[in-house]
């Protein structure tokens, strides 16, 4: 009996209320059915099964014999015992490490050694998840296939990659973060001069400018009108002639957060951010970043790593913090201003997702910021 | 406040469903009342207090001045400090680390440090356990003593154990398993040929042999019939030359896991595994394995120990993935089939005996496998 | 998904009583609105924001522009992050990392990068607690600050602080108790001749002193007569010329526990232990020593630290067992008799102050203890 064994059943003793008041037990979460997310990259699905998770739940990925990926529930329906640490065998089934019954993508138990019977029994299906393959990454549906219907929807499309003149720069990192918390963060203008001081802009130079905001039925775009060309390393990188800057953020469902930037008609850089949400506190981010300048793609490329990672690192510390504290606190209570300026249209698009709903009509609205 | 604090507190953030359907916040875990469970082997409890388990709930060992094993809930009446962090008297009562209240066996309060009036009253008394001392083993009675009644039933005889011509070899090993996953898992035929490959018998040999099944008011009885010599390792040390096989799976209320095999008429080998629910996800298993056979036993106790050791690491690494799956899912959900021979049965007796009841008439049923 | 997520998650799988009965739920604590507690010592506190929390929660305090110390509660209104990641800027506001949100120690916002209009507004408050500094401590009121009202009630006195002829030795240490069993330990007697073996007292010599009790309003106190000068280390060093013993224990709502020592008319020693409660289960006590003795006061000082830490360790040891043990068990079950001579009146004053009530009508008792 250690102590672990103690802190876990603390949470019998009765709980008491924070002395100043938070929402209890509200947080941003959302959990989203019906959606693509990637779960992998093509390359770290090889031959063995892959562990991941979806707003919590466990999933194991593997590849059929023609490589077509699958994704089931990472519990056999046998005994429960997580899938991934079984092997994928011979003919491209996956095989679960207890007694090995075997399993197709489609989540069919197609083998179930020791017995005379047919293996196949629709208690002992495994769940599975659809899936597609797609610009190098691998995409899991949120909801399990019932019977053979296939998604409507696709995966997003990554719109610039392979686009000739453009160079693409491929990164994944995970942050301690909600899926909403991560992707207002990641279009988040506000907080670049702030906590990323220098990397991007400093002190505010009084200069206003104008945020015109315009939320649609699965999307929200933030265009900055009026912006100087910024004075921190990254512009300088990009642009070392200036020229007119060009500025949207997009919000798109269930979860692409997109950073477009034009400076003068030579450089254009898009990051797409597509999140996957692990759990309610953890998000992958794949982030997919494409652009076109004078300034040789190598050099780009070798510029581009460590600078996003400088930026990410203070990002994630930031996001960690935030979900230790609404969980310490047994909640969250937020409060905004206009300047958070896709922020409440990412929460409304979010919530209407998982409600199966849309957020109401368009909406339009013109910000003022100060940068 | 570190993150550990935070994680604590965590849980009262709201939990949403898992993607795929559990059964929400079930999992095969009983608690028997009234039932006689190994505790300790004789030889762990000397002169110290003696710190375990059952179902959760912490007991503390002591011996009195007899020698006679006492069992009290690990608590001191007086503060709730663990009484086994103090130390047994002189006159064998056991006393508490913080204010020095002495407790005999049957949980009475003996000496109160400083206090002039009489020690004993019923809120300062332990509770106790009924205990027993027999071959080598302390047993505790799962239901603290009501006054001065004795439990009508006694602990399980080890029955070959002291046996003219049997040698007996003792081993205690613990998993992170359900008391009903783990007894099932030491019952359960078909993942041998695959968890343990090599060790019992490799793929199949395409022979159907048969179960016969029989389940009584305290017992579950499989007899294997038919059954080759198997061709692992375990096969060719206990018997060289061969011979029929007889092979007996038996679970015995409430705890007790058997498996007897005989190879020829000279070969018997018998294995107890009586098992110890610590608490719902954590199960000790004392193995007493008896043998009779022209090996020189001396031999057989020296390949035993690794090779069960070995198998064992198997099976507990399965048996702790399980349990995480389940509590990371909130629940569990298993699907059998006939061949999961004794476990439906295993379950039943379990779920009557929490209950207080019987599983029902006897049952029988004739059960092919392929080996 | 490492096993941490699934420890986290597993409370979620029903839980199941102990084998033996306990208050479930339930456990010694008190959540204490309107009271003053030490947060810092005025040391500690320079220009850096110092995190620490009181009931569980967490508060982040900070010294403005004339040293005026402020606490808010250690969460940015604007989306929730420790504002003690932030730091003090010039004009002495506190600013979030994040956004770099300024708070005063009123808890207004008064600056928001980016924002064109006013920064103030109601949603956009910290919540502030009032705070005092005084003979070298931070206080922290317990209730956030309603407007402009500041609370009637003042922080605890150090009587004997800079009283000339008095020697001061300050000392602060945490435990994992609740703040009713570390006050509890503090004034309790018959444990230091057991727990602290040899440091107080030794085996009872069969002397019997009597405690007078006198619970009011606010505190309790128990007056020990004919207690003989103890034989331990403590009173030798204290008073090696012997003299007549006077011993007061007084508990003072919300949280001073002090002892009051005098041997003769020369030797005086006055402990007070100022409990803060940081969570439910882990309290930090700081203790202010005075006395005054014909011993001079640099060997005081240099004996008293060590011999305190040692009583200390082995308090905070029981404390953290203890606490261990109640949450193992989901609840706690106190027996308690005559010679817990403070412990129920501690109980009493607590739970009325939990309730914004007083503890009924003054009550006296005489109660005889061997030593």
């Amino acid at each position: 009996m250690d102590s672990e064994g103690a802190a876990e059943l603390a949470v019998t003793v009765k709980h008491r209320p924070p002395l100043a008041s938070v929402r209890r037990g509200q947080a941003s979460v959302v959990h989203l059915k019906d959606q693509w997310f990637i779960a992998a990259t093509s390359r770290e699905l090889g031959k063995k099964p892959l562990a991941t998770s979806l707003f919590g739940t466990p999933i194991v990925l593997f590849r059929n014999r023609q490589g077509t990926p699958g994704a089931l529930l990472d519990s056999c329906p046998h005994r429960n015992v997580p899938l991934s640490l079984g092997q994928v065998s011979e003919d491209g089934s996956l095989r679960c490490a207890y007694h090995g019954w075997c399993f197709d993508t489609a989540g069919a138990c197609t083998f179930i050694p020791s017995l005379t019977g047919p293996p196949e029994a629709k208690a002992r299906r495994a769940f599975a998840f659809p899936t597609r393959e797609q610009q190098g990454f691998v995409w899991v549906y949120s909801t399990p296939s019932q019977g053979e219907e296939e998604p409507a929807k696709q995966p997003y499309h990554f719109e610039r990659m392979g686009t000739p003149g453009y160079g693409t720069v491929t990164q994944v990192v995970e942050a301690d973060g909600t899926l909403y918390s991560t992707i207002e963060n990641a279009l988040d203008v506000p907080h670049t001069a702030f906590l990323h001081k220098g990397l991007f802009r400093s002190a505010s130079r009084g200069i206003t400018i104008t945020a015109k905001v315009h939320r649609s039925a699965d999307r929200a775009i933030a265009e900055y009108v009026g912006e100087p060309r910024p004075p921190g390393i990254v512009a300088k990188v990009l642009s070392p002639s200036g020229g007119v800057v060009t500025h949207f953020d997009r919000f798109i469902l269930p979860s692409i957060a997109q950073v477009e930037y034009s400076i003068g008609s030579e450089n254009h850089i898009l990051v797409d951010s597509a999140m996957t949400p692990l759990s309610d506190f953890r998000t992958r981010i794949y982030s997919v970043v494409s652009f076109r300048t004078r300034v040789p793609h190598a050099l780009i490329r070798t510029l581009i790593k460590p600078l996003a990672l400088r930026i990410f690192r203070q990002d994630a510390f930031i996001l960690k913090k935030q979900s230790e504290s609404i969980n310490l606190l047994g909640g969250e209570q937020f409060a905004s201003t206009e300047i958070d300026v896709l922020g409440r249209h990412i929460w409304r698009l979010l919530r209407a997702a998982e409600r199966g709903d849309t957020a109401g009509g368009d909406e339009h609205a013109e910000i003022e910021l100060l940068v």
